[in-house]
């Protein structure tokens, strides 16, 4: 990376003239932000974010597969080596084993890699291997220096096939295009029986019919982290096949009279638990073969309708420059300069993981599957999935409520859609296509409610939206939910994690207690607020920790507040957890023997040596993501260096803030120092970025911290436009001295929701040093 | 059985006032012809018909299974015994394992069983034996004593547990009566594992839900001879279940997030492979606890509008009487007077074994899944499925053509839409549940649409109908079809029933020719035409069978004229299958020695020995079904008896005709000789008891036989009402002096469409000896 100084990066990025488009059906122009994004940051190590083509909260994404591996060994052992390919992309990797049509953004847990394609030529192969030896003809080495990964678009060579795969998408579309070396025969392998997280018996069916020599449909149905799942698709091929066929690898005893048919060869129907298809061309080198594959959840007649809609030509690079001109659009929402390219880079990549889930899940006719199975009709939204809330409740959806009030506006409604269709009924835990896959901790739906409901315009359907919270909130078999409305506390005999989910649920009843108060009924909000003081049930004064509490209401006595999981916490040890009221830090404060005291303890967190064996033994975390025993790899602590906020030192959030920055993004495949977790960790630096955090989804403050950014200009969806200045920015001057807003000193630590949503100018004075009297 | 003599039952027929029921929403009064029905007759041995409760043409069969056998034993080998159980239920067994909702009535292979329902007391147990071990809580002894089976209805009694069940049904509802004899605790089991032809892997995927303490939703997907089929339902308890649960029997590796729960025990939502739940609730005696269960191909939200649109209430009494005018109503369009009872009995009970298929097969609102899986919705029709072709195009479809016109034309627009919804395309081979299954040859669709086009008022669409049928028939890949057209016949070497496939084919063929006449369409008329006579192809003259021939033009030199599988024919052997050329007898008769000669031939099939290795090796067949070695249990001899017409002494027909109706079918559970065949058996004894018969469909001619009935009253949907009389009727008089038709004697051993569907009145005159003039 060339290094550019401030003065002349600004310089560059005021005078240059970019690259202008003008955006289809309008004469706004759009700056082409994006050349700032590597969707390469974090497909190394612990991101797992993946490389691929996709625009901005579409439904397909699709992208390159380096690993097909099951989840479990013969011995049905857990192969932990498949936890790094929750995006099913590793940099490190130099084989790719199929194109396939939906991922997860930074998860660190999966399902998804639907519809798998791979260009091939040569000899047919079906069989496979998922070591990725040479040999296989039916995956192929590459090389990164092939490879180009654009907001939109993707390519890379297919070393073993000399076949050249360029990748873009609409929203519901995926269109390849293959350009081979030699021509002659070639083949489209579409490999159903492909998954990321597979395991025997995740595949429950599959159903292909070739409707005429171009066009494909079927659907595939899985089980996994979504129990019951089906994705419909139609796969369009831009010439006619010369010819087709599959091999089944499950064995039924029962054969039927589809007998009589040679079935693998060129015969129309196809359908089995474990299939693996090919689709013959005679393809001429330089005239490339191009493949649309669309996707439904609700039927491939649906799919059809999306790719007629979405789209009804073959023109690539007309595809490839509106997903641009779309992600332009998008990132464009915050126009920002950076002091460095590097930071720019950093910043537009993180705004654009941020776009990458939820993601729209309904055809172009509104109609989608939902959690009930059966089709279901948008009314008046668009209907999104895809709801990791544990991590996005607490940055991602926030900032959502800042750039993208209109796709949060209806993310919400996804969500009580979610619960109309609930049998419990309950409001979605971490749920994705249709499915409630209940994993992590918390009914966090109820803080993105509250926080759009804070924040926001939303009104409409408060009573249901409550209604729906409440409800969620008294699902006794949940969690320990039951045990919690009666003692006030998860007990540890309910839950290896019962302090984190006390804390959490604590501070959820704290967001139903605001949507009560905003509903005007005072008797729930009371009842929710003392909900919400449950925290103070599982803090022990005398260890100065969140402690597990018995049943009978004695400590657990087998304890260490170095250790993560199995002894009351979740992805953060008593630690980090202690410090989890985001509702209430002032008591926290207090209860943890004053101001004074609480920001020694903080940097403590922040300074002290962890050992090795506790970093073995925590999930989803390495080395890289922490600094002293503070863990920013994962969620719990990303309110933490914004507390000192609450002390006699507020400075040090600043410096702390500046810190995490520096050594936990990064630009490059290694730029994130854990799983970016749907957006949650990009989602915090733009906050950061911009010089403020939500430490309380569900107020309407912004913790202050230290802006990294020049200037920013949020271009708000009110028609509002609110600049960001930093005066005297610079990698030294990380301290705060003074903020105006509108040219009027505030004399706070924090940023009211209004400043923002109202436009106008918010300038942070930046030095050396501290200003202590800034407070 | 109590025999009466003729005069006096015929006087009980005419004074006795009947049970006369008013018809909702008209006065028009219905005879009880129920009383006539006995549903279990086939139910023991080769009948393969059920037991239970539906109303006509009703998409729920609602009726006891008395196994639960696996097809394939632990070494994969095919468990013969599994055969007799294609309706689940034979007569001699005295266990029940459940009622389930959907059957096939007759068939020769099977599917089917679904939403099998148990009501239990005592200790839960849900493990399975399938061999009716007592000590197993999960089936019951039963004896046949309690058993009481008529149209719409049936009750058994429970031994193990005290219960007795009574059925009834709408047409999309079943609705269960459970009556305890002591109270207390009682389970109904919900049995998603139990299938009619049950293998391992037959059940795909379970999904189900507690809506709440009365509602369950769910779906089951199963795999076989429909290879995807999905059965979605609703069931509704008159009573609060007091707490329920599941047991999966399926081991994935992985388990999920679900794992936090205690999903076994009162855990709403239940998915998986191989599932039984149970719902638990406190009963008093005496006091019955209902269910109701709706089917849907659509979706539980399809299902549940059927519940409501057609059983919003809980009056079972009110649904059975429903039920049992509604076959009133359709068994009254022919209102016979037969010489005994039990010939009552065995018409009545045949007329209701003709509307047992196809089913409807769309919900309340029209929608139904289609052959392509996606929904559907019909569009001025109702949607059938079960369309066993290959034996219902002989006379079940030309009996709907007299006596359900309006039917069967939704049937024809339902195979249309199959064919608008196949990817080959083609219409139907054997069809169910949204499943092409490709059981048996030939493409007989065509012969039911040229059937209803030559005979009912079906003009609308005949090109399109055409297309479809010429399009059928030149899919080169089925059974021999490319060779077939290339050749003029099926070689030896493409298939072991060679010779039946090309002989249904060149039948097939005339049939497109005569609708390719009525499109006027002459250049396509010849060349089916052309194909039609192909069936002079397989005939040996020095043999004077059909025979197998080779790709060289040489015949089979392994040959036998006894034998039937796998040398030429299926279910029928050389002697059998040598006569049918249904569309050309006359040429039949001449190239096999003329009119004297084939007469004698005739007599020698019907009256020659069959040695028992012959009937061993039959499919489908005992000596039950055989005389001589003429096989009746078949359908492919259907037309035989009636070829004396074509010969020097038609009386034989006459004679041939009653003697099959006196010893192939019977009143009592082994009535019938054969599987019914989904009607068709029954079909060709309404027919020929009514005096005639469709030999050749497509025609609009019937062949005279003897009737059996004194007197038959078919009231026709065209307003019109044809009185059939048979003077001097007796079990002696069987050979037909003359016939008028409307006081005028035709001299002639037809009867045509016309005469028939005019209305008016057809008299046979009846005698001991052969009128020799009547020719």
């Amino acid at each position: 990376m060339m290094p550019l100084n401030k003065q002349t990066f600004v310089l560059f990025l005021l005078t240059a003239t970019l690259l202008w488009s003008s955006v289809a059906g309008g004469q706004q122009k759009t700056e082409d932000y994006s050349r700032y994004v590597d969707p390469m940051i974090g497909t190394h190590k612990m991101g797992h974010t993946f490389p691929g083509a996709t625009v901005p909260f579409g439904m397909v994404q699709l992208s390159p597969d380096t690993r097909h591996l099951m989840m479990y060994d013969a011995r049905g052992q857990y192969v932990r080596e498949a936890y790094r390919y929750c995006s099913g992309y590793q940099y490190e990797d130099s084989t790719i084993f199929g194109f396939s049509h939906t991922h997860f953004s930074g998860t660190g847990h999966s399902d998804l890699g639907d519809i798998s394609l791979m260009p091939t030529t040569g000899i047919l192969e079906l069989d496979h291997s998922d070591t990725g030896q040479t040999g296989t003809n039916l995956h192929s080495r590459f090389r990164h220096d092939t490879e180009r990964a654009e907001p939109g678009y993707y390519m890379v060579t297919l070393d073993d096939f000399g076949v050249d795969v360029e990748l873009t998408t609409t929203t519901r579309v995926g269109l390849h295009r293959y350009t081979f070396a030699k021509g002659g025969e070639a083949h489209v392998i579409l490999d159903m029986m492909a998954n990321i997280y597979n395991f025997e018996g995740k595949n429950v069916w599959t159903f292909l019919r070739v409707e005429n020599d171009t066009l494909v449909t079927g659907y595939r149905q899985t089980t996994g982290w979504a129990r019951t799942r089906t994705v419909y698709f139609v796969m369009a091929f831009s010439q006619p096949m010369t010819s087709y066929g599959h091999r089944k690898y499950d064995e039924t005893p029962y054969k039927g009279f589809y007998r009589r048919f040679d079935q693998e060869s060129s015969f129309p129907e196809m359908a089995g638990r474990e299939i693996r298809a090919h689709f013959d061309f005679d393809v001429r080198p330089k005239d490339p073969l191009l493949v649309k594959v669309a996707l439904s959840s609700v039927s491939t007649a649906g799919a059809l309708r999306n790719l007629q809609r979405e789209l009804p030509h073959w023109d690539f690079d007309r595809i490839r420059g509106e997903a641009r001109q779309q992600w332009n659009r998008e990132l464009g929402r915050v126009d920002v300069e950076s002091l460095t390219r590097d930071q720019q880079i950093v910043f537009y990549t993180a705004l654009y993981h941020t776009m990458l889930g939820p993601v729209v899940y309904e055809d172009v006719d509104g109609q989608y599957r939902g959690l009930d199975q059966n089709v279901h009709t948008s009314d008046g939204f668009t209907n999104y999935t895809i709801f990791s809330l544990w991590d996005t409740y607490r940055a991602l959806h926030p900032l959502f409520n800042l750039i993208q009030v209109a796709r949060n506006t209806d993310m919400i409604n996804s969500m009580l859609a979610h619960y109309d269709q609930s049998v419990h009924p309950m409001l979605p835990i971490w749920s994705h296509y249709a499915n409630e896959n209940w994993c992590m901790i918390g009914y966090h739906a109820v803080s993105v409610i509250a926080d759009a409901v804070a924040k926001t315009n939303w009104e409409t359907g408060l009573d249901r939206a409550l209604k729906a919270c409440v409800t969620t909130s008294r699902i006794p078999y949940f969690d320990g939910v039951g045990e919690y409305m009666d003692l006030g506390y998860v007990p540890d005999e309910a839950s290896g994690s019962s302090v984190s989910i006390t804390l959490e649920l604590a501070y959820d009843d704290w967001c139903i207690a605001q949507l009560a108060s905003q509903a005007g009924n005072d008797a729930l909000y009371n009842r929710y607020m003392e909900r919400s003081r449950s925290y103070r049930n599982v803090y022990d004064p005398d260890l100065g920790f969140m402690r597990p509490k018995k049943r009978n209401g004695t400590w657990r006595e087998d304890f260490n507040t170095m250790e993560t999981h199995g002894q009351g916490f979740i992805e953060g040890n008593a630690w980090n957890y202690s410090l989890y009221v985001p509702h209430d830090p002032e008591t926290l404060v207090e209860t943890m023997g004053g101001p004074e005291k609480f920001s020694r303890h903080l940097d403590e967190l922040f300074e002290m040596e962890l050992p090795d064996e506790f970093i073995a033994r925590t999930e989803d975390i390495t080395r890289d993501g922490i600094i002293g025993n503070y863990v920013h790899g994962n969620e719990p602590g990303h309110h933490i260096a914004y507390l000192y906020n609450w002390t006699d030192r507020p400075w040090q959030t600043q410096a702390r803030v500046r810190m995490i920055m520096d050594t936990m993004y990064g630009p490059g495949v290694n730029g994130l120092c854990g799983n970016d977790d749907a957006g949650q960790m990009s989602a915090w630096y733009i906050f950061s970025a911009l010089g403020f955090y939500t430490v309380c989804p569900g107020s309407r403050q912004y913790a202050i911290g230290s802006p990294l950014v020049a200037r920013a200009t949020l271009n708000l969806e009110n028609g509002n436009t609110l600049v960001i200045r930093a005066e005297d920015q610079d990698s030294e001057n990380v301290y705060v001295q003074k903020v105006e807003v509108n040219g009027k000193v505030i004399n706070r630590l924090h940023l009211e929701h209004d400043e923002l949503v109202s436009g106008g100018e918010i300038v942070f004075f930046m030095g050396p040093e501290p200003n202590r009297t800034h407070r």
